[in-house]
């Protein structure tokens, strides 16, 4: 009788966008595993590979994924399982993957569609990373929070009066997923007096990164990875 | 005339408490500089020390500060400006200075305490690090949150009807600074019947981390680095 090894699945943070934002950790997994895997849109680049492009040996297989958007949930749930079926056919035959994720893993990453569909299925091991919006405080040069203060991450597709409440609540917020929802949120903290406390930043720490004053913003030019931060005014 | 070249300042986020959990750059930057600063009680070791004393060269100088307690705010500001008084020296004799700070420097961080009072004199430049909360998930095998998901990070310390008002209105959560406010917070999980989804977990990522069942938690041991994590349950 012979042993079959499975292979071991890694979802590995990337970090923010520098290269030099990776873990040691995540260096060392992404350089011994046989197979790299990545999301991509059929017409774009991986951001993730990109990042971590100066570290590929040259000799790893290469697995590009892709979560097409369906609106029926059954049919969604199809459309993962056929994407990922190339990532379980290596592990099934005993190759480990290293899946790349910007940011950290299980902070509103993609990586999560993989995870609730593998991890009972094959040993699974995640590497958390860096994630947007600490990147964005230090490329900003700005404390965050401290203390007892309450810290939330919200998206900008929530509605009017939920952010609101939220704003309100929280010391300190990171507002993400801005893209068209972008002039209803300046709207928000224009009313909420929050408009001198908020700072906007595009693609945090890579090579095209971009702080722009939030009133000269084009709210028709935001990308997906941007982000505004409103930093705590605790002082001490 | 001589120019004066004036040392530049690093706040580097050593992450949660795995040393190999450092980014490539926290990495570079703590073997090159000629000074590493950390913050430690007189009677106790440095946390971020320890976690990159494998790294570190045997020929820096080393500071250890400390921010001593203070309920009077002006006298507090005293201490903490003596208290850095020989990061600033080094500075000034042109000398760059690493100063280590568990996870993310600008995360809830002593870190802020010098960069309020140093960043306007001197160069400084910070490296984001892996927070505690994207090191928790990791280590307890949780996705935290999701898609459109409010994620809140709230003090254990925070009046009773204020953490409610918090979790009721977040989709997933992250509880830090538990220590004597532990049985508090148990207690406020159970009144919103929270307690099935809540995980504990102690110095996450690090050689002596252990997760406990919530449950069977002693409200008097439980560590400054400790957290609670409420992870999100929206379905995809």
């Amino acid at each position: 009788m012979v042993a079959i090894r499975i292979g071991k699945l890694y979802g590995i943070g990337v970090g923010p966008g520098d290269p030099e934002l990776l873990t040691l950790k995540a260096f060392r997994l992404l350089q011994s595993a046989p197979v790299v895997a990545y999301q991509s849109a059929n017409d774009r680049d991986s951001i993730a590979r990109s990042i971590v492009a100066p570290y590929l040996t040259g000799n790893q297989i290469e697995v590009c994924f892709h979560f097409p958007r369906a609106l029926d949930p059954e049919a969604a749930n199809q459309l993962y399982s056929d994407a990922i079926r190339p990532i379980v056919a290596h592990l099934a035959a005993g190759r480990d993957v290293v899946v790349l994720c910007c940011g950290d893993p299980l902070f509103y990453g993609s990586f999560m569609y993989l995870f609730t569909r593998l991890a009972d299925r094959f040993e699974t091991e995640i590497v958390p990373g860096v994630c947007s919006p600490m990147a964005a405080a230090a490329a900003i040069g700005t404390p965050l929070c401290y203390q007892n203060d309450i810290f939330s991450i919200l998206s900008a597709t929530l509605p009017t009066e939920r952010l609101k409440a939220q704003l309100i609540n929280a010391d300190a917020v990171g507002i993400i997923k801005l893209r068209r929802h972008f002039e209803k949120v300046r709207q928000i903290l224009g009313d909420l007096d929050l408009l001198s406390r908020a700072k906007y930043i595009e693609r945090a720490t890579a090579i095209d990164q971009k702080i722009i004053p939030i009133e000269s913003v084009n709210p028709h030019d935001v990308p997906y990875f941007s982000m505004i931060l409103v930093p705590s005014q605790t002082q001490f």
